[in-house]
């Protein structure tokens, strides 16, 4: 066995000048950059110990394979995958080019065993809130292992793994002693992507989901439609994204490229929430289904514009049924995202025949009763098909009758209006999602990473029932000025420090040690082949190799 | 002939809905999406007729041509060059694919007449300050004609030609009848890249210059070397980057690189000024160089930490003389960059040989006088090299003597600030630049790519005669948070809004006729490889391949 003294991570070194920021203000406090005593580890697992006693790996001799006390096999490509994945991350230039296969080195660490304790796996599963994605990992020499209960903490683990390996100045992969008992704090971690305002390839999709899981979100929340275009193949109206996308068949998702996706994404312990945002937001859903939008009126005529969905027709409701059971067969999740945000009352209220309905029933002019009338009856249709529902902060502020289980997601607001509204929601006993601190496509100059890093979702007034009712959080980057071109520098390593706020302990909040162990994470996934942008002035040893 | 009515720019066609800025706030009025009357031109040529006379380009048979009247022949391997890219720009699928080959339409435009019309084309020199980029083009059926005294006007009617070129609804290329005289309303129109924060690889630097000759931009800053790091690679002094570099190899840019660099800019009509700035900004000089640097003190010890250049030792001058005539030899062009910005004077003050010398030289307390003495002995330097300066504006600001075509470059404080600091520069007879307004690093959230475009470097009190001394303007890109995986996106396409202000009559300032021309022009510079960032919501026919 060949021990060294020595934690180095030349691999991932990286020397970040303390230079003026010259031609620049100041805008943020610069975080010192040290060397973390937990080297490049994102997020930080909940309980590390880390020995200054390194072993080698060497790619020749070095495998992941399931224990064999394991209730998981051969059988479980979801593992499968995760091991020839993570083995490539581990080893990304001697297994490619062969060079070490002359020369079988011995690993002082020859083997990680991955040992599924419970009965089931889950390995054909999808995962859902309630998955347990707890891990345990013990690194020491001649073998380390990996606990965990279900597929889903094992995929974390691995990336934990992958990420304790470093490589000394000769290019030899080393891994220290270490102890690990991990688990998440939140149990919904989630990033928005929204596919309306620009169409996002395929492969950005999945190159996405991938950075992801190594950050360890488990949600793709997928805003797929909204007002500029409707991306979406619907198989029951082939006709909304016929006439609704950008175009009928370079800008769209077919079903198979949902299916790929949700298989993608399930593969990496990563949940596929679609949101399907109505009654606002709606425009290009009008295109393609005649009468389900508001004409709105100009003076006593129809003005030939168009504004929410019409909730006073019985078709609508009729489409609402059949469209969101097509919708609940296609995404598997439990829950679908109803949207329910920012409706304009101005069409309805142009409007005569809904002038009339609102007479009828008694509402007067209050315009959120109409709302509320039709997102009830929407609610009422998505139970049927046996789905949870989260939606929006609005629907929870105009008073709608909402199940149980549903997920408020709040997003409005400076710091003490969504920090007043997380309490009021709780306090109501609704679980709760926050997105407000976390709008990364609201970009500024200087290390913006910082202010979503400090945000926290139980930091609010309310009692330890009520912080318990905080299911998690979500970055959001919507789509008004990102597309293929800009979203993937733009997104990591921003949204990582959203993903270290809901995985890790809630005191792990040291700006410094997260700066140093961040910049040697966005290192890492430049060198995995995810364009992360520089935190700061600096370099990685391998720098990206696109334009 | 085959002409139809009919203007049409699918090829680059883009929907940009007027949907709310949903989730956003709205930082800047949005202009309005219409159809310019000059399509996708970008920047706005000085003279522009354009017919709705339409003629049909063929793959097969249409061929850019040297005119037989022309100076410039086969030989010629500036313009050979241009034409094959460009034939690539216009046919990118139908040639590569050799679609129509069997089938050879005929083109109502089958040549464009490449004609050079003085008796010297220039095509083996290099772009100056005085270079002439003025063409005239004329599209008519059955042949086009571009005219240009000189090669580099014929790159730039080249682009123009590329630029009027769209496609209907079947695909086939189509140009009007056009009449177009143009020329630039600013000898410089620059870029600033910044090499010492991050290293950019030779592949980011290239495909920017691409993107700058698509914008007509003609002069690459490039600041090669600042604190952080020193990545040129010094035949006389080696150590400079062997030990200042990132990385002694794989972060430098070694002779051959320059020299690549340089042909491929000058290929395009861009000249490579180089930018060793002094006295400041030179912590990374100090590793290479033994006494290059003032040590600080502590008290009445060194500090072990290093300022700006030392001024008082003939050794650093020797050590200037010998660099600057390396520089002056490996960079052809007549300019060098000579920086003079930000000089810290606390490590000065502190150190007891430049006190004694301040008192030797009666400058009392007053350090600009050391920073002169220091810059006027190093612009005599270079003056023996036979080039001139360029130089930040303190160097002005302190009163230091300058030759007479110096070009005063500045870069601080807000319009107020600038605009009375171009106003002295000018009334002291200098020629200057402006770059203050183009700081493109700093990012906002928004169309930040407006307040470039508005700002305008004759925008300031002074006579004619002032006016004319403003020799152009810079966009810069400060090095602070770009690298590789971001640099292209952020800086395209708001760098076109500096391009068309340095380029266009200063009457072309429509915000919405630019903002329909440029998200034209976005999308063409995404089909050609480069990924634009997205002005707002929207879709190009051919999104980015990458992620």
């Amino acid at each position: 066995m060949i021990a060294t003294l020595q934690f180095t991570t030349l691999l991932l070194a990286v020397i970040v000048c303390r230079a003026t920021q010259d031609y620049a203000y100041k805008d943020v406090e610069e975080p010192t950059l040290g060397d973390s005593q937990y080297g490049s580890l994102w997020p930080l697992p909940q309980k590390v110990e880390m020995s200054t006693v390194a072993f080698k790996l060497s790619g020749a001799s070095f495998q992941i394979v399931d224990a064999k006390e394991s209730s998981s096999g051969a059988s479980c490509s979801l593992l499968q995958n995760a091991y020839r994945r993570y083995d490539e991350y581990i080893f990304p230039i001697s297994r490619m080019q062969g060079q070490n296969k002359e020369k079988a080195f011995a690993s002082d660490v020859s083997e990680l065993q991955v040992w599924i304790t419970s009965a089931d796996s889950e390995c054909d599963s999808y995962p859902s809130v309630t998955s347990d994605e707890s891990y345990e990992l013990t690194v020491d020499s001649p073998v380390a292992v990996l606990k965990a209960p279900k597929v889903w903490g094992a995929l974390r683990g691995l990336e934990t793994f992958s990420q304790l390996v470093y490589e000394d100045e000769y290019g030899a992969k080393s891994i220290n002693r270490t102890e690990i008992q991990d688990f998440p704090r939140f149990a919904h971690r989630g990033l928005l992507l929204d596919t309306s305002r620009h169409f996002l390839p395929i492969k950005v999709i999945l190159a996405n989901l991938e950075a992801m899981a190594w950050n360890k979100f488990n949600v793709f929340h997928w805003h797929i439609v909204d007002d500029p275009s409707f991306p979406y193949m619907s198989r029951t109206f082939p006709q909304l994204s016929q006439q609704g996308a950008y175009h009928p068949y370079t800008h769209v998702y077919t079903p198979s490229d949902v299916k790929m996706i949700i298989e993608f994404a399930r593969l990496r312990g990563i949940r596929v929430v679609s949101e399907f945002d109505t009654p606002g937001h709606t425009q290009s859903w009008g295109k393609g289904q005649k009468d389900l939008l508001t004409p709105c009126y100009s003076g006593a005529s129809p003005s030939g514009s168009f504004g929410p969905v019409n909730p006073i027709l019985n078709t609508t409701y009729d489409f609402m049924a059949m469209f969101f059971k097509e919708v609940s067969t296609v995404f598997p999740d439990a829950y679908i995202h109803l949207g329910g945000d920012e409706v304009d009352f101005s069409c309805w209220k142009s409007n005569p025949d809904i002038q009339k309905f609102m007479a009828q029933q008694g509402f007067g002019t209050d315009y959120s009763k109409l709302e509320s009338f039709y997102i009830q009856r929407l609610l009422d249709i998505v139970t049927t098909t046996n789905k949870g529902y989260m939606i929006w902060q609005e629907v929870f502020d105009n008073g709608v009758k909402l199940k149980a289980d549903t997920l408020i997601h709040v997003w409005k607001g400076n710091q003490q209006q969504y920090q007043a509204e997380m309490a009021r929601v709780t306090a109501s006993g609704y679980h709760t999602l926050l997105s407000t601190p976390w709008y990364l496509n609201r970009i500024s100059y200087g290390q913006d990473w910082q202010a979503a890093y400090k945000a926290d979702p139980q930091d609010f007034n309310g009692t330890d029932a009520q912080k318990k009712l905080v299911v998690g959080g979500e970055a959001c980057l919507w789509g008004e000025y990102v597309d293929a071109t800009n979203l993937t520098p733009r997104l990591w390593p921003r949204a990582s420090a959203v993903g270290e706020r809901l995985w890790s302990d809630k005191d792990v909040k040291d700006t410094n040690d997260a700066y140093s162990r961040l910049t040697k994470h966005r290192c890492r996934m430049v060198q995995r082949g995810i364009p992360a942008e520089p935190l700061f002035t600096g370099y990685c040893a391998h720098e990206y190799k696109g334009v």
